[in-house]
């Protein structure tokens, strides 16, 4: 996969030392560009190592496990003989899968017993720990060095109080060491989820693997590995070795293949023990359907399209076949157990969110959203961190309403939505239908967008879908970021924007989301060298175009005088 | 052009009489379906004849003129024995543009000496005109004959009123009866515009005629031909014969190519001519840059981006080289005149809309607001149609200020904005960043919401460009309607999702607004017949089909058993 181990147009990696940690190193990009005032322009970076030319890059290895010194420093924690799940074993086991699995293996961490060792728990005491420290350097982008009258920096300080409150959450399980800490809240630039995952009708470990790749190339945050079909576990095993940001998975996916799919033998066991497998491979964040209460199900009957999550329409069968209450919610608090010993956030999965603008705001919506709240204290009291998700398909009128509601109910915990759509006529389109709403409940303050690619309603992604899906989420979310004047925020538009001005093509290209495609859409029409330093481009040609008019203007209000038209 | 001629999946062409005037046919697509409750589902179709399988297209005829009886029954215009345009006359006389010239040539209308033949007289004289009860009818969608509790269908007498107060405006050029009516205002269902036309660089008349019927067929509700290269004259005679749509230009571009492309040359006798040659082949609106005023230019010197409006740019230049007031500004009561004699709507241009997030909503864009409140007077004066063109680019948190300025400003006449764009940092994808901008400034009331293609930025935007564009725009109005609870806009949705919650695949594609696009993507990755019948996609799989398993819940809850699990 050499193909992915590429940097970006004119673009350095730079890293960027600890104060307090002087042996951290954060990651950014670097872009030099011709601006006399700003030659170097620090972007923060999703991207990893795979954007640094100096990286040394082998999927069979794995990325470098950097925290790992880290998480040792703290004393808390300690390296088990062997994994403690019987399915994770019994795969470990079963020769017919040598050709398929990850060649470096490496004993799992827990928490030492009597041990408390999220980033929460620290928070809560008061610690500013190595991944806080990281997640304030990376969210000021140098730009706290230059003066920029931008507002204020984020602090390290502020940091741990955001994460103590439980306001924001550092994804970060102890047995995900390559990963480069990042944070999710309100007070933070506006995050992005991918979604990734192979399901029973296509797709190879591979393509999983690339499209992980591919997905932080572009600016995705986190990576969700929702995987439905074979081999879940070790292509789990391979995305998490290589990946620098957060995976999350929906667990009760995996239980339900274990079970071959017969959703009423889904069971505590079974789950508890995907838990701990998945724990222990390095997940660190997992949703979990555990605020759909078997009475809230009535409530769907009259939807026009019932329940839309993958996970509460399995939860809701296994509810109705055994007439009991959702075993995700009475099981709640070993959960939490078993999350606080590796560091698994929790994501509150919004198993009756509305699948379409007729369901928007329902009373089976909302009636999950206390259960959350509640499920909310109580993993609080374990320390453990947690996101709460959202919809789904909602007109913009009563897309803050949501937001409004979600921060009343869920204590202020950070909100993670998917989209919401705007309308249900666009599928093909819905990455955009769903880019709306995204930019929209951004900034609102949902603090990180799951994004939806061309293909939602129809089919699994591609390559190529991924890449739309990320970009044009990364837009939302910096969009929502200008719009709650996030520091820093701004600084990338006027750089691009000038560079426009001055016809400084390739800057514009290489401060783009997406310089690739920026480039490529110009060369269609106007190819040479000589027309990137052209005072036009084909859309308006040399006459009409008006940057190139006003510049005159300038000079002539300066000078009196207009030397090219 | 046979290939732009068909009929959309499982739809089928239907004209709705009027009642007032029994001869009205009212184009609308009916798409068939399975649903038991509603097996026809109307729609809002702008294709015109192009997607009847009925029609008869010949490009080099152009389309049935089934307007002239409307406008010969009110006996107040005439028509003329020749052209008036100078510049139409040499172009009619040079033989060398024999190859060029569209071969179906009808002499112009004008109103008689002394009658007033504007949509908007009429309205204000108590007239409801063809083109009103047209419009109204086309609104409804048919749906004001279903009792479908949404809210109250539009009436003739409430477009007469709308009208009349300069709030809507219908773009009807008496040269242009091939046009069907359409209505542009805030109590309306929000339209949308695309932009076509050659450059110096690039594309022929051939190219921008498909160009057009691509639009329409997407769902473009007014296309505007800027054209600024070659054959600008004859260009615009295709595409004008052809359109079912109402045609707008940008008159500043021609007279400027007229001039051979030097500004201080312009002279209102050129632009004049101008004016008379477009409005006498039937363009139906023209944006006119008559706000930009010498004054203003000193306020765009701090601007990151300057002056970004091609004609803005123009005018500007134009006045600092004479040292004189724009042009446009000092003789806007003739430009009145001339409009009012053809019906041709104006719209105002805001030449110094923000070209950046740096620039928006400041001085100099508001200054020329104010001016543009005072020439929608001067123009209402006439009986002259009116709408303003509203910015640009404007982060989130600054879009609502600029319609509730402009609303006050302009007296309530219709906003037309360029998206606006709400980061700068998507070049490549600013379809997707302006339609976020587009969506939410169409929520808070602007009627008519002007296209952004991919390439925007970037270069001339090709056929696949235009139609991304249009659907994605078409996708931000409907959210815009759904979110103003317009009347009839939530059907679709609703229809749509009944569709998907029941596994009717073609039903989906059927009422989506890029049927052809939706079933390729479906297609990619389960092909067969069969698979249209499936009760899942590959996105899940058969398994944890969310759809699926909801619809066993309900089974259960209703029968206590549960068949396909």
């Amino acid at each position: 996969m050499s193909h992915l181990h590429k940097p970006f147009l004119n673009s350095n990696k730079i890293y960027v030392p600890g104060q307090l940690y002087p042996e951290i190193q954060v990651a950014m990009r670097e872009v030099s560009i011709e601006d006399p005032e700003y030659p170097k322009v620090p972007l923060y970076d999703t991207s990893g190592p795979y954007s640094d030319a100096n990286a040394k890059i082998d999927v069979r290895k794995g990325l470098k496990r950097f925290r790992e010194d880290w998480i040792a420093s703290r004393g808390d924690v300690e390296e088990l003989d062997d994994i403690s799940s019987a399915y994770g074993k019994a795969q470990r086991a079963n020769k017919d899968l040598e050709h398929l699995r990850f060649e470096a293996y490496h004993k799992p961490f827990k928490a030492k017993p009597g041990k408390k060792i999220t980033q929460m728990q620290y928070a809560k005491e008061g610690i500013i720990t190595h991944e806080m420290e990281y997640v304030a350097i990376r969210e000021n982008q140098k730009l706290d060095a230059l003066n920029l009258g931008l507002g204020k920096p984020i602090t390290a300080e502020f940091v741990r109080q955001e994460v103590a409150a439980g306001r924001a959450i550092i994804p970060a399980n102890i047995n995900h060491p390559e990963c480069e800490p990042m944070i999710i809240g309100n007070a933070f630039l506006v995050k992005i989820n991918s979604n990734i995952g192979n399901s029973a009708i296509t797709s190879s470990i591979e393509e999983e693997v690339e499209k992980m790749v591919w997905s932080v190339r572009w600016g995705a945050d986190t990576v969700m590995d929702l995987s439905t079909g074979k081999n879940i576990h070790e292509t789990r095993e391979w995305i998490i070795r290589n990946s620098p940001v957060p995976i999350g998975t929906v667990p009760i996916y995996q239980a339900l293949e274990k079970v071959n799919g017969v959703v009423e033998n889904l069971s505590w066991e079974v789950y508890r023990d995907t838990l701990v497998e998945q724990a222990e491979q390095g997940v660190d964040y997992f949703t979990i359907h555990a605020g759909l209460l078997i009475s809230h199900i009535p409530l769907t009957e009259k939807r026009t399209t019932g329940i839309v999550s993958r996970g509460g329409s399995i939860l809701a069968l296994w509810c109705m076949k055994h007439k009991k209450e959702n075993f995700l919610y009475t099981h709640f608090r070993e959960i939490c157990e078993i999350l606080a010993s590796y560091d698994v956030a929790i994501s509150l999965g919004d198993g009756l969110r509305p699948g379409s603008i007729a369901d928007a705001n329902d009373a089976a919506q909302f009636a999950e959203l206390d259960t959350l709240g509640e499920l909310t204290k109580i993993a609080w009291e374990y320390g453990v961190q947690v996101i709460i998700e959202g919809p789904g398909h909602v007109p913009m009128d009563k897309i803050e309403e949501n937001v409004t509601l979600q921060v009343e109910k869920c204590h202020q915990a950070p909100f993670y939505t998917l989209g919401p759509l705007v309308t249900d006529i666009a599928p093909g389109y819905d990455h955009i239908t769903s880019a709306i709403g995204a930019a929209q409940i951004g900034w609102y303050g949902t603090s990180m967008l799951c994004y939806v690619t061309p293909k939602e309603h129809l089919g699994l992604p591609n390559r190529d879908d991924v890449r739309e899906g990320v970009v044009t989420y990364k837009l939302a979310a910096h969009a929502a970021d200008l719009a709650k004047k996030h520091f820093s925020s701004q600084f990338r538009d006027n750089m691009l924007s000038r560079a426009r001005f001055d016809f400084r093509w390739e800057d514009q290209f290489a401060l783009s989301l997406d310089p690739e495609k920026a480039m490529s859409f110009h060369d269609e029409t106007l190819p040479s060298y000589q027309s990137k330093k052209a005072k036009f481009c084909s859309m308006c040609g040399p006459n009409f175009c008006s940057m190139r008019l006003t510049q005159a203007v300038r000079e002539f209000v300066t000078t009196g005088e207009i030397s090219d038209f």
